[in-house]
């Protein structure tokens, strides 16, 4: 394993640079923009490929710098190569151009109807802040890149300073295959450090942001966007606590299995991830104590993705520890070799719900790492309410129930989650997101700074495209997907003349 | 025709009242949202018979309060009335809640995937700013009220000052037709005054918010909306120039046409819509002169909106008549009566495309009210350019060519407004909105604050929900539209196991 601090760490992007970068980025822009999506799907398909070619070299580079195990990052960089295939399958039929045409009506309801034609186009250029905890999936190619690219935007990431050599290399192979397969220079581009993310992202030349990070830089950043003289969209991913709650029949079918889920949610990949479950709400008298420093006990050792992420794991863990009502379970450790990385074992602590209800401040926050809270509660009849006590918004939230449990407190409780997250679970665990079309990743604030958007599944292109339509525009002047002769094949959806007679009809 | 001052005006809303109205929506909230789509279908129907029922009485008082003409306003409401029952075909076949559902998969790409089904829920109570020009079509039943109604929220209207009668009695033949459907108390409620707006803005219980109006205002309710410790979406439709541009070809076929058209769309509505066109772009010696003056010299005098409206047009037309290499065409009047009221006839000026780009600052703004400006150009090669150099994002842009004319030139002006607009119109006049399913009105900043959502057509519905997953969730617990067996009888998208092995293939 080479220490992270023998790489070459590349140079914080000037002002100069940046501006190059944007204006390659910006002439890029329409070239890519007018590609057919079958042409972009096989340049997406041909970066899936080029990922999965460099294999070795790139999880070797990345093990280095970001101690994660080598078939964490293998099975990431197959994610990454997926979602980038995914999102080839999402575009080449066209039908996420989301095409409408109401044909002229002599007979509108309001008034004669022109000749009306809408689909979606890219948004221009996407400045993309990647993230320190999945050095593929959300990073250079990761997930925010494929959506954006394929919907036909050209990328700019700012790579995460945990990973910089890995972040330049995915980005040498990756433009690469996707210039080799015909898409123009400029559209993936890399820039470093923070000082330039900020920058670029008050550049007109940039049209949206994505982020996968903290909520205290993902507020920094969404102020920023939000503030410019012509605002653009900010897509960020912020802070879960995701919290789960067991009733006392999963309690009594299957303490064990609950013990073993938990404790490998909580540690794996060192419990750096978003979904983590920070909460385990567990009948009081739960007797589980011991299962679960003994299976917290039998993890190994894991290194922490770089020293700041340490330092912070640190500071939160002795803050838990510290709090009144507060009792370990499972202590865990928490050493700094000397190239200053952390390396950490399982924390799980334990505390009745009034305590953490009166330590709100010291216990509620996310603490990255692999370190967790079981709350004890008394009563299933409590639990919507303390939920809704405690807990902002969350990318997930997730209910243990016995087989066939139906009860009030519990769709209560499925209530209260669907009003404050993303996704509900039963009888599973969050992290570990599947990649697919119907997921959703993605939550109330401060889970996400947009829920109205997910960053995993194929509906997260939709963050990076804009509707515009076309009035009485002749044939031969119209994009290729709104003429009649249709020659990119794409669905298009026609309201015929003389529907709107009977608007309302139907719901008589 | 009752003088506006003699209405009765309701009081600004106190804070006392603020916090019960949002209790109130609060509490609507999960009855309305667990309403089958049918039923809130049938209440907006019931709201749109109401209106069409009550027209003579809310016609009468909307011309005392903004003195748009009769027929203009009878048709309004027509038009509102259409859009609620439009809003009701959109939701009743449950399409709009976008159901999606990924069956387990063993054979998943990434591992085996678990059973996720997603959908789209209401986002919680709307607060909608009503705009001063349309008191029926973007006001308290208007178009975000429809949309947001339809997805399953409570709304919170801020009447507009200018015609607070009209909001009162629309408000209250609205929220009884609706109460009357089987919606819950507080689906449908009103609040007076700027600062009452602004205060319910930061209410934790207000899930997002609509405005339409001006850039000044707009702007510092988007900023509000995204500085909350919570931010919410803020979905503006604020200030648009709407450029048209004439060929030389079009001028030679049908100049008089065009001095109509144009001279109608101006003022109509004494020039106060969003997409009145504010720049006509015509050939140098376009000989138009006498026959635009002839036509806004025969235009009746128009009373404007309400007296700070009329302050507001007075300053902007002096300043532009005042700017050097601006020649009238049409000069126009504007007098103001004893009541205050502006009353108006259509000022038409002149100035070369190189004097506009010198006085930039002087002439570039919207000015509300019925004033346009024409400018001569020499070439249409220049046309894209000038565009890109004078004008940021708008809601509509408009091209005047002639029978077949395909030139470079005028697929670069194409280019350029597709870039910049939210729908792009050809031989017509962009004010007349078709409120369709195809129908874009949002364009990028300053036209909007969010140009990937429309406030006219049944897409506006999507300003309103937020997607959730339902991941391994029991039959029995899931939301309706996710069961299997479907008994609202909504469409389901599926992805049927074992699809993921061929990802990417369709693009190889």
């Amino acid at each position: 394993m080479t220490p992270a601090t023998t790489t070459t760490v590349p140079a914080s992007t000037s002002s100069a640079e940046l501006d190059a970068i944007a204006g390659r980025a910006a002439d890029a822009a329409p070239r890519w923009a007018a590609q057919p999506p079958q042409d972009r799907a096989r340049a997406l398909v041909a970066a899936a490929d080029a990922l999965e070619e460099n294999r070795a070299e790139l999880v070797a580079i990345a093990i280095g710098e970001t101690g994660l195990a080598e078939a964490r990052l293998s099975g990431e960089l197959t994610r990454t190569a997926v979602q980038l295939r995914l999102f080839a399958d999402t575009i080449v039929d066209g039908a996420y151009l989301d095409v409408r045409i109401d044909e002229a009506d002599p007979h509108f309801a309001l008034g004669v109807r022109p000749d009306i034609r809408r689909y979606r186009i890219p948004v221009g250029p996407v400045l993309n802040f990647a993230a320190s905890n999945f050095p593929f999936a959300f990073s250079v190619a990761g997930g925010d890149t494929a959506a954006a690219l394929a919907a036909g935007n050209p990328v700019i990431v700012k790579a995460h300073s945990g990973h910089p050599k890995l972040s330049e290399r995915t980005g040498a192979v990756v433009a690469a295959a996707l210039e080799a397969a015909g898409a123009p220079a400029g559209t993936l581009q890399l820039i470093y450090g923070q000082e330039a993310g900020v920058e670029l992202l008050t550049d007109a030349r940039v049209a949206a942001g994505s982020f996968t990070g903290s909520i205290r830089a993902g507020r920094i950043l969404a102020d920023i966007a939000a503030a410019r003289p012509a605002p653009i969209p900010f897509y960020g991913e912020l802070g879960s606590v995701n919290p789960a709650f067991v009733t006392r029949a999963a309690l009594a079918e299957r303490a064990d299995a609950l013990a073993d889920g938990y404790v490998a949610s909580v540690s794996g990949s060192a419990g750096q991830l978003c979904t983590k479950p920070g909460f385990l709400f567990l009948p009081a008298g739960h007797g589980l104590d011991d299962t679960l420093a003994a299976r917290a006990g039998a993890v190994a050792e894991h290194r922490l993705l770089n020293p700041g992420i340490a330092a912070g794991y640190r500071d939160r863990r002795t803050s838990i520890l510290a709090a009144p009502g507060v009792t370990p379970i499972a202590e865990g450790s928490l050493r700094f070799d000397d190239a200053g990385q952390g390396w950490a074992t399982p924390t799980i602590v334990r505390v009745r719900a009034d305590d953490l209800a009166a330590q709100r401040d010291a216990l509620l926050g996310e603490a990255f790492g692999p370190l967790s809270v079981v709350v004890e509660y008394d009563d299933e009849d409590e639990l919507a309410a303390r939920a809704d006590d405690l807990f902002e918004g969350n990318l997930t939230g997730t209910v243990h129930a016995g087989a066939g449990e139906a009860s009030a407190p519990l769709r209560s409780l499925i209530g209260w989650i669907t009003g404050h997250a993303g996704r509900v679970l039963f009888d599973g665990w969050p992290t570990g997101v599947a990649v697919t079309p119907a997921m959703q990743h993605g939550g109330p604030w401060p889970a996400t700074t947009n829920d109205s958007s997910t960053s995993v599944g194929t509906a997260a292109i939709d963050r990076f495209l804009r509707p515009v339509a076309y009035q009485d525009v002749p044939q031969a002047l119209l994009p290729e997907p709104l003429q009649d002769a249709n020659p990119w094949g794409v669905p298009q959806l026609r309201s015929a003349a003389g529907q709107s007679q009977a608007w309302g009809a139907a719901a008589r």
